[in-house]
């Protein structure tokens, strides 16, 4: 496996952006994947009982398992919009289909922003011929700008393999940063690859992959009504549908290195976020209660308000652990920030407070918690809670 | 029933403090209550599974429900500090029972502060003269001096009622103000009364209305492992004992009155809050679930932080509600802020927004809810969250 820069584009596929007003005016806030061919499409959408009109009309077209193009705007959600925002979502997409000439159902809207504002369903219409005029094979970073919201950075991760003598591409795209939360983020992904993959499988390993990665961050406990993870697979490459076999495994090896990189990448540019938190649970009676005692302590304001304060403040990470479910002895607790012990068998290492004090100035931080209470593990990727957050999200106006 | 100033005191109660150096050198930091006879006492404790070193002898000498003395420091919760912690709770205890002449069984510890620190016993065993030498009738408000942490305000509610022609007094303290969560606060709150109870009484009626009070709050989602709540009743005035009996209605309400305001002003005094929120739901499938997503909404740091930028944004609590598992149809939702409609069956109501600009500018927010799926009713009370909430939590030190 190898990076691979992602202007080389990955083969069968063509991406555009373009300045509708959407935003402000001359900002990139619609964005176009376009398949030369029907290709392999799954996807995994957010839990939240509130879902938005593109998040409906997407998995509802996804059941088919075929895509040629995908339509994603920034700078307002499609949610909470009723029946006229299915109405907007499905105009949208035919606009696009009948100047692209190919079938609508073949379509597919992606939305974050402001919720509950109806869709600027013109501007966008006025929109696609400068859209679809832009779209070329090296276009992923235009489109991975088009797609941001309070994002400060795009974020692209693109990786290669060769199997048989023959190269597979993946290419993930993906934006945060807000209402992030393990069970999916605010949080638009997406993945395309060359690869030949059966729609079970490609759905198979995006639901796999997002439990183990886009499932186990958190900024600040939100969960949106539009969180969508979308895979194409356009088919030219060799067939990795086959979990046991080398392009099955390769292949699954490509996509889980691109999505906890991506997770990884959307934790760090959290609204605010100064530090890139991995909490690790280890002992504890069974995975689920490790899990959950990880996400109590990655969603904690009082922890991620000392991580931000640089201070190694366990007493709130004991207090949060106490609070998660899991059953453990409160006596029997080791802590460590960066290997470095905070606490043994409950209590604090005063010994060691001088290097922990240094250690809270690293801008990656692994806090590792055994609770010595049985195998069972889990794991949250969080990040510090700023003034920045406080700011980006009071002034981000409904 | 009416309002009494609480200089006034409670029969057959004093009250001292003093500054045993435990926080800076000079500000009050250990508080005594002193029952001239031993009297009926009953407390409520956090559900956290770590539990502080005071919380656990507290319970347990409470189970004989009687009670002479309770001593109360804050600037260190004596938490994760392993056996030597309950040594040191018992310690301190021993020597004031000793100097006051009374049997160590009927003095009652709490802490609160910091965790995972050593209770400095030398220090507040040499303080203990000066504290009970401190000890008069009138000395309410210097007791709640001495139990504050980052509160700004102390917090003291004082009525009385009459009953047969007696009077009731009821006089509540309490500190609050970070870590507080549905399922109690970082919260100490003591209530001395000179009616008559039960300890079995005592511990029923502090059950019910915490549940309906303290656990209906929320300043961070965060869960102490030091929330006590302990009523000590002295007996000189009538009996209050029995729930259907006039003198157990009267003094219900008295206990209700007094922990609604309370829970009030801790919410009010949260750290960094500018706003007091009441989250109300109704129409939800339970109850149950219309708690769940009182909870929910109350908790979320994106609801959070729109309320401190004064930004009516519905989406988020849209957003909240479908993440709480509440069965709900999103486009039936109805919200209202101070009874003007923000959202109608699930959509923006465009013609109030000029109005909802201004209430967003008022100091209490009611934040009415309505899901139309039921007949389930919940409630939670909480803050915003601003930039002051992450100055005091990164800059307390642990």
């Amino acid at each position: 496996m190898k990076r691979f820069p992602a202007r080389q584009g990955v083969p069968g596929f063509r991406f555009g952006a373009t300045a509708a007003g959407i935003k402000k005016p001359g900002v990139r806030d619609l964005g176009l994947i376009l398949c030369d061919t029907p290709c392999t499409a799954a996807g995994v959408f957010t839990r939240n009982r509130v879902k938005a009109a593109p998040v409906l009309v997407a998995r509802q077209r996804l059941r088919a398992g075929t895509a040629r193009a995908l339509l994603a705007n920034s700078g307002n959600a499609n949610a909470c919009t009723g029946a006229r925002g299915r109405q907007d979502a499905l105009a949208t997409c035919r606009a696009l289909a009948a100047a692209l000439h190919i079938p609508a159902r073949l379509t597919l809207p992606c939305s974050t922003g402001v919720i509950g504002v109806p869709l600027p369903v013109a501007r966008i219409e006025a929109a696609l011929p400068a859209l679809i005029n832009s779209v070329a094979p090296t276009g992923i970073s235009d489109f991975a700008d088009a797609i941001l919201t309070t994002d400060t950075t795009r974020k692209i991760v693109a990786v290669q393999d060769t199997i048989g003598g023959r190269t597979v591409k993946l290419c993930g795209i993906a934006k945060g940063s807000g209402m992030i939360m393990p069970d999916m983020a605010t949080m638009l992904a997406f993945f395309v690859t060359d690869a030949a993959l059966t729609p079970q499988a490609a759905g198979n390993l995006l639901t796999a992959h997002t439990a183990q990665t886009f499932n186990r961050i958190s900024v600040d406990g939100d969960m949106s009504t539009n969180d969508s993870a979308i895979l194409l697979a356009g088919g030219t490459g060799p067939d990795c549908s086959r979990p046991g076999s080398a392009a099955g495994g390769m292949f699954e090896s490509l996509l889980q290195a691109v999505m906890s990189e991506l997770a990884r990448m959307i934790v760090r540019d959290g609204e605010g976020a100064t530090k890139l938190i991995t909490v690790s649970v280890i002992g504890a009676r069974s995975d689920r209660e490790a899990r959950n005692a990880a996400a109590q302590v990655g969603n904690s304001c009082l922890v991620k308000t000392a991580f931000f304060g640089e201070d190694f403040n366990w007493g709130r990470i004991m207090a949060a652990l106490g609070s998660s479910g899991a059953r453990f002895s409160a006596d029997r607790v080791e802590l460590r920030f960066n290997r470095v012990t905070a606490v043994r068998q409950g209590q604090g290492v005063p010994q060691n407070y001088p290097r922990l004090r240094k250690i809270m100035k690293d801008a990656e931080i692994e806090l590792a918690i055994d609770l010595q209470a049985g195998s069972g593990r889990g794991q949250c990727l969080t990040c510090d809670l700023s003034y920045d957050y406080v700011r980006i999200n009071a002034e981000y106006t409904s």
